[in-house]
């Protein structure tokens, strides 16, 4: 088969949405042939991240349709291109949130490929340099150069590695940037699909972890997946005992919360780090910054080579999400529980259902 | 005389806002006297930073009086305390926004004594640990610990030093907490009072340096001083120009602007640093921190062990403020020219006239 462009492409089984809100249903979808520096991925499972609801209910304004939602890709490589060196037919693959960028600007020669200036290519949603549209991996295969492709090591499920695609890098990278280790203080704002995997990172890299969640419904699982302590944020008395306390704040929840007080948290030089992404701007005093150097920042998921870092450390670390497989068919009523935070924590598809 | 808490205290002269909004008039006012630790300091000039008119009109609520404004004094030791080291009889000295702190919190042990976790001592409208308000540089004669006091080298002028004191070390803090230097691309929002120094510190440390003022009325000015390059906000084409190039912006400017316009100048790991304090919160798009992993952070002036490198600095370079010397009968007069913005670029009174 050919696309208009005359790429040559195959059917593969996907379950789309239609049209904006859906719902997602089986149907099939075009990916380019196997190209020399391409390889074909059979997908096992395909984690469900808050943001593909976001793009299936058109929330930000950009979404196009038909469209197959999923950037947490875990699977088999099943075919190669002739120039492919990185893998062969039989490794354990994974595709996050990017399929491709520019290759070229300032943030793609840093390895920050998510910051590519010309705007990197998504993993669906997009439209890649072969000219089709990108498609997720709710879905039997996925097509990709070796580039963007990333080595899941051995001794992490599939299952659980899904998630880390997404979930996993957005919070091991900015861990990173700040030197999450011993003796710093990190709070994870959130125990969702998010910040449970933040948990553990954060614990497995030393840092002494706070958990700070709405209430304290999941402190029991917070405390065992890692954390070292856990406050509730409606309780005033948090915002209390902790001033001053943190060097680093990960903000997972995309409402919008009150940052002043979040940033009455840090200690000195102390940043706090927007990872959801509220659709109001963020209200930030000027003297709330000044006073102790506190920084506000954000972070998109992470390059390539830090992705590869961070499946690297999971696998030593024994780390994977937390996650609830289901089949195809409860997609849409995963998408329901998913925004009544009924997920503990993450909805991961085993693939071979669609 | 004596202070009601039984005290030792000297009276001196000095301009003084007997109430709310001023006028400055002539009074004396009480200081300690000098004890073992301290040094006397003749004032030779004082200069007048925009927040002390924010002060003296009580716009943030906190201001006391009588108050003597004035946190940029240069002048000469003229008594040490029994217990003094660092400062002779006849040494050049100085004192900025700060007189003490705890000096004993985690912020006073990194030599962040403005980030006091217990709150500095202001230099005026304060209370010092003699139990007496801080009377600030408009005045003869300042007291203060020699913990506190800055040895001002030789080789720059008394009158272009005092700024330094606060506008310089306000600009200095964060262009070497941010490295300024070869390569770097710096960018100071507004040419003014803060702005000038900054310009020429920046220059100095070898960064890239650019002005962007709202006009171009002052481009020759800030061409002079050192930048490289000058723009004007006002026209539209600039935040074209200019988009993803700055590592650094420091904003010295306190009225509102739209932080989101200046994030999107800066390129990966860019830092906006926010020094003016505008009055409503800054609204931030999430979104524009998080592409770019954009920072936006405040800075207070510095810490002693800092302002004291500024001071060397300057003096390595050779710099000094912009300054318009005026008598102490005009301070009501400048006050009203600072809020017009007519001064080129910083007053300083001659404490002589006092």
């Amino acid at each position: 088969m050919f696309h208009k462009d005359m790429t040559a492409t195959v059917d593969y089984a996907a379950y789309a949405a239609a049209t904006p809100k859906g719902p997602l249903e089986r149907t099939t979808v075009p990916r380019r042939e196997v190209g020399e520096h391409d390889v074909l991925i059979e997908i096992k499972y395909s984690g469900i991240c808050h943001s593909d609801i976001h793009q299936v209910n058109d929330d930000w304004g950009s979404s196009k349709f038909p469209m197959v939602p999923g950037h947490e890709i875990a699977g088999i490589v099943t075919e190669v291109g002739s120039a492919v060196t990185k893998f062969t037919v039989g490794d354990r693959a994974g595709v996050g949130c990017m399929v491709d960028s520019c290759r070229e600007c300032e943030a793609c020669q840093a390895g920050q490929e998510p910051h590519c200036l010309k705007g990197n290519t998504p993993t669906y949603n997009g439209t890649g340099k072969d000219g089709l549209p990108t498609y997720g991996g709710y879905s039997t295969h996925v097509v990709v150069t070796e580039d963007f492709a990333l080595r899941i090591p051995e001794g992490i499920g599939l299952d659980v590695a899904a998630p880390l695609l997404c979930a996993g890098i957005t919070l091991y990278s900015p861990l990173a940037r700040y030197a999450a280790g011993p003796g710093k203080r990190v709070a994870i704002v959130g125990m969702g699909g998010l910040g449970h995997v933040g948990v553990k990172i954060a614990r497995a890299m030393g840092a002494e972890v706070t958990v700070l969640s709405q209430s304290l419904s999941k402190k029991e699982d917070g405390l065992r997946l890692g954390a070292h302590e856990y406050y509730a944020t409606k309780d005033k008395q948090t915002f209390k005992d902790l001033r001053n306390y943190f060097d680093l704040i990960l903000n997972t929840v995309s409402a919008d919360l009150d940052a002043n007080r979040f940033l009455s948290l840090l200690r000195l030089d102390g940043a706090l780090v927007q990872l959801g992404l509220p659709e109001t701007p963020i209200a930030v005093n000027a003297f709330a910054l000044a006073r102790g150097r506190r920084t506000l920042t954000g972070s998109l998921f992470g390059g390539i080579a830090e992705t590869q870092e961070m499946l690297d450390f999971c696998a030593r670390n024994g780390i994977g999400a937390e996650v609830e497989v289901i089949a195809a068919d409860q997609i849409n009523e995963a998408y329901e529980r998913t925004l009544a935070s009924d997920v503990r924590y993450r909805f991961v598809i085993d693939t071979s259902t669609i």
